[in-house]
């Protein structure tokens, strides 16, 4: 691997003060030949929130002067984790819905009991701002605590004007709140709510109507939609594309998870920044993703979860060139998980990705899911200075074991956090 | 559920402080007829290392005398959980193996590279005792940042007289150095080492002569093997049960994992603590444990990290009677997990475990495929102060969700542990 000339002595005229990290390994996830980006005994040096230099410690010039120095005491330093695709803002519980279906009840036993999004869109209507900022909170410090330093938040329990919107500023609050690059996405079709049951044109209408001012306040990164049998149809989801890509927004897509319904290609004509799920994707929509340069956000917690049998088509997926992310999905319903360590384990075990690759799909080209590619997702000199450092001696070990714990340090634009 | 009658001020003549846990839900998993022995608003009272009192908040006597009250600020308290089967005293990495598998490796390929347990048994042969212990310490307090108070450790990467006396020595250090009941099990008889190749029967010898030393040096527990056609037959496990019951010492077995060796009914036949795995179990293997009071310990981590299809019969084990335990399984090749909350939902998940199941199997059961059921796994009176604290409503959440880590307090033989 090449590596940049050693720092200069005023390496970068950007503000904050200049910090270096050394004593580990480092997986830099470049795009150059070296697996993983390998470098070992390096040495990431930041300005402020941005990295300026990273390469092998031998390389720093005796007496560089730096603000803070950190001996990382061993263990393999990767950027940041970025989680591409979650619900976090919601009240309410659905576990005994799994305790129904564990317990033998059918389907339409557990939708008697009050089942389903519904109930989430109930109690998160119900629940006040400071509640719902607590549990989203709460549970974007579960992810911080796995390596997380950016996340996607997803609306989509709100399901009205009011509703939606207060759900995106609790998005934007955790960005303020938490050592965390957040992303929000509006998932107002995510299901039809009460309001417009069997009417789902008039909802859409309806969401058309509230985008503008949601773009307006400043709540909107991208929009997204859940295009399946029992939601949006891909007609439906054209028209909501076509109104956020007018008002100059990305585009994401829940997309053939249960059934082919060619949402992957529809996406990729409107340049979505991705397709998530994925499961019954056939090849034509491979071949749209590809050409589009839309990530493929793989999310095996939703699949394990829901016992699937489906595979999404890795194989031909990395032949096409599409890129592989992976995601928690964090929802109550679908995938209770709040670890993207585990979400790696299982793109390997049960989607058949390489370490690397898992390692890849919640970093580098998870960070190409939420358009921030430029910004963060690799230890790369410009980037920000996003960095988990774990108690492993390779970096394959990560995704290779399931439920274990390594972080040990993590630092969020530059920041050390406290774990 | 009935409830013993309210703590007399002099309650317990055993020694130690008194101890008073108030302010949370319990889950006390006792055998009566309310799922989860439920009792909300209850109370725990401890003398020394013993529970002495568990009921309702409400029917503590006013200016009861306690040397500590501990206030716990809601959440739900179960016992602390019990795993009844790890390989946790090893050296060496397998990593490498599950990478080259990812990367489309044969199995022949993976085999030139040095995989398998020998790799294991050469690293562990080779490191002192001391990095043997740091090494297994870190795993155990990894069990314990999950709730687990008490652990089964099985010798089998040493496989010579020498080096599994050592290793059960560190598995007896463990429970010296950390707030933990370890029950050690040998089990020399997992694969048959080098010096040994192609003379099991020799090594079987070598394993008799070995045992009464162990046992005598206090190292002893119990006597595992595993019995499948890649390792030792049904007969010559039957030669080293005999034995090991001659010595007084209860046996276990890895049994029926790949293939139906019929290994469960002998193990039953010789009143076995449990049989593992299970994935191949028959009825007449079934009828057999029932008869015996053999415990199924149920080990999802290596059915989902071998991707096996073939479930263990759980429908007609319950049918029958034998308790369900559950276990990680920890070992660094087919099940490197340290997260008995993610094998209870593997349990649900993959095997059609309730959550209440899976919880008993976790710490009632599981202390029964130990022969502890009388020291510990439950909120009553007489048995160990093992308590942990759960930051959720209701237990169903412990199994309902994977990937999270909602333990909050942790109290072992009434002492609280600092996490
Ligand atoms: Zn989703
Ligand atoms: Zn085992």
């Amino acid at each position: 691997m090449p590596h940049a000339a050693p720092p200069g002595p005023h390496a970068d005229p950007s503000p904050g003060p200049r910090r270096l990290w050394r004593g580990a390994h480092l997986a830099t996830l470049d795009d150059g030949p070296t697996p993983w980006g390998w470098l070992p005994h390096g040495a990431v040096l930041a300005q402020g929130p941005r990295i300026t230099w990273v390469g092998p410690a031998a390389d720093l010039p005796a007496g560089l002067a730096v603000d803070e120095e950190t001996d990382l005491g061993g263990g393999v330093l990767t950027p940041g984790l970025v989680d591409p695709h979650t619900h976090l803002v919601y009240a309410g519980d659905r576990t005994a819905e799994f305790e129904l279906r564990q317990q033998g009840a059918s389907y339409e036993q557990i939708a008697r009991a009050g089942g389903g999004i519904r109930s989430t869109v109930a109690a998160t209507r119900a629940a006040d701002d400071a509640t719902l900022l607590r549990l989203a909170t709460a549970r974007a410090r579960a992810l911080i605590a796995e390596g997380v330093t950016t996340l996607e938040v997803k609306s989509g329990y709100g399901l009205s004007a009011e509703h939606e919107a207060r759900c995106l500023r609790v998005a934007r609050g955790l960005g303020q709140a938490l050592p965390l690059t957040v992303r929000t996405t509006a998932l107002a079709a995510h299901a039809v709510p009460p309001e417009f049951q069997g009417r789902p044109d008039d909802y859409l209408d309806a969401i058309l109507q509230w985008l503008p001012a949601w773009v307006a306040e400043g709540l909107v990164d991208a929009v997204d939609g859940f295009c399946e049998s029992i939601a949006f149809s891909p007609a439906q989801i054209n028209r909501l594309f076509t109104a956020a890509r007018a008002l100059g927004l990305p585009v994401k897509l829940h997309a053939e998870q249960l059934s082919l319904q060619g949402g992957a290609a529809l996406a990729a004509r409107h340049g979505a920044l991705s397709a998530d799920h994925l499961e019954h994707l056939d090849a034509a929509g491979i071949q749209a993703m590809a050409a589009a340069g839309t990530v493929a956000v793989l999310l095996p917690g939703a699949y394990y979860h829901l016992r699937d049998t489906h595979c999404p088509p890795v194989a031909a997926l990395r032949a096409a060139g599409v890129p592989l992310a992976l995601a928690t999905d964090h929802n109550p319903g679908s995938s209770p998980t709040l670890s993207p360590l585990l979400m790696m384990n299982m793109a390997c075990t049960l989607f058949g990705l390489t370490p690397e690759e898992a390692l890849r799909g919640h970093t580098q080209h998870a960070a190409r899911a939420l358009g921030l590619q430029q910004r963060l997702g690799q230890l790369a000199p410009g980037l920000q200075a996003d960095l988990a450092l774990w108690d492993v001696d390779h970096p394959r070990e990560l995704a290779s074991r399931f439920g274990h714990r390594p972080l040990r340090r993590l630092v969020q634009a530059g920041q050390p956090v406290a774990l």
